[in-house]
């Protein structure tokens, strides 16, 4: 992956973003025999690994696009990301939700400088206006996972984690769109480090690994699972290229997985966790691993959750 | 303070302790236009800094000790961490707690395998108790804050921070028997740099304050705050005296304000946080900073709420 550097992005994102702690949390080590450590995105800035990528993007911008400004169609973290973004480097964004987008989510774009527009039902009726507006007004449209800019942002987090953790045997990864599986593995290739890196969706969802066995980038018929985060129905084209290339491990976990690990880091470690946080930890808790691997590291996406939805927890 | 080597305890801390993550907190860095950053003591190991005193206690103790076994009275981090290091050295240890003791807080000390015993209305009976059970059994009596050992281990999360953060202006402490403040003390001087650091009680239990004005360990007559990991009425003579040589700056804040500071943890960066962790952070939203204090490090002394606590902040 020629076009990539991971570390000189490094570089570039170090004094944007936040390096996120990486903790060992005894009660996953209890459970698993492993020394097992989060990488907490849920405390980078804006809440969520996003903005690793989203802030690389905005960065990566050139003078005349910058000055034109840019839009994305997101009430998640990568709206969020991009928000905070365009704050920080003084470039104008756009971000389209859904009329039904939650309250909170609108005000925090807002907080971040964004200007929000509502418009159309669902996220692909948000997205297909976005991508109108963007024509119309000369807005560069930043896709959300499916870039080279934001793969090579979300790859960061592997560089931060082997830095402070050399031994680390392996680490697992959620999966939405796939652009921060496909960073960590091109970070650790451009490594050199024999680290394996393993990518875990919702069964529900599971569009990476639908993609992966059919040879070709697929869209899944249905989709059901609570963890909105990575709730994707087609992954990113040249996720899918990269990740079919590494072909890393990949596992499945069940929504009431995901809801057993938010609990169990509220009760038991104090940590809050989005859904789509929890299912990295979810896949290791049902996984068998072998006895060589005795370091591990889950990340955790983030800590966007609803206080409605964490009061649900306790 | 000749006596104390806080290098030479972090070295042996080191295989049993978690190097808590320092974090930079973006809501509080926008409300107080200084870089701050919380040493979260909160992902210790029994979920609270306790647990590095107690553990360099156990690493301490010589054979006969060790064989005989130790004993404190504590329904709170103290107990907790004193049980974890009871395990982990394979040395019995015996919690006393009052009658009236949270369920979940001895099934915690129950569950890191020390020996519980329920005894008296309130701390002071179960006190008293446990210094006649060590009599009778020839346990060692441990203190929660006054002795060296428990100071020492204290002291070592100064090591970690300036390690992390050498550009730190000032680290902010909570204060309740002085042994995290004393600690600190010596770790900066024994370090050689110069870093402001404060300590912050709660007013309805500003023992160590009343101590340093009326120039000797006073007892308040009175005490009354919602920080309970805080709440000592007689502050420990080694650490009032330590505390005393150095003179550190002291701040005061109200119950509204440590519940202030949960609640904007919780909902703006969801951190967890003890009515205790909150102490340090109000301190710094209450103070009035010179411009030459840049960055700034508060300690967050542990977790440990009960869950019911924490639905209330939603």
């Amino acid at each position: 992956m020629a076009d990539f550097d991971i570390q000189a992005c490094a570089k570039r994102l170090e004094p944007w973003i936040i390096k996120t702690p990486l903790v060992e949390v005894e009660a996953l080590s209890q459970r698993t025999g492993k020394k097992v450590y989060l990488k907490l995105e849920s405390l980078q800035r804006t809440g969520a690994f996003k903005f690793r990528g989203a802030m690389n993007y905005m960065l990566s911008l050139g003078k005349a696009e910058a000055e034109r400004g840019v839009i994305t169609a997101s009430s998640g973290n990568h709206g969020l990301g991009m928000s905070l973004g365009g704050k920080l480097r003084g470039i104008k964004c756009t971000v389209v939700m859904p009329v039904s987008a939650p309250l909170t989510k609108q005000e925090r774009a807002k907080g971040y400088g964004a200007t929000l527009v509502l418009h159309g039902n669902d996220y692909d009726e948000a997205q297909q206006y976005a991508q109108k507006l963007a024509e119309e007004h000369g807005y560069t449209y930043v896709p959300s996972f499916n870039h080279r800019a934001i793969i090579e942002g979300q790859g960061t987090i592997f560089n931060e984690i082997v830095k402070e953790l050399p031994q680390v045997d392996m680490v697992v990864a959620p999966v939405g769109g796939g652009g921060m599986l496909a960073g960590l593995l091109i970070a650790r290739e451009q490594s050199g480090m024999e680290v394996e890196i393993v990518g875990v969706e919702p069964t529900g969802a599971a569009s990476m690994q639908a993609s992966l066995a059919a040879g070709r980038q697929t869209t899944l018929p249905t989709m059901q699972t609570i963890a909105d985060g990575v709730a994707v129905r087609t992954p990113g084209s040249l996720n899918f290229e990269i990740i079919s290339r590494f072909n890393p491990p990949m596992w499945q976990v069940s929504d009431e997985g995901i809801l057993a690990v938010q609990k169990l880091l509220l009760q038991e470690s104090k940590l809050i966790v989005e859904t789509a946080g929890a299912v990295s930890v979810a896949g290791l808790l049902a996984a068998n691993l072998p006895a060589e691997i005795e370091t591990v590291v889950c990340v955790i996406s983030g800590a966007n959750l609803d206080l409605a939805n964490l009061a649900k927890l306790i």
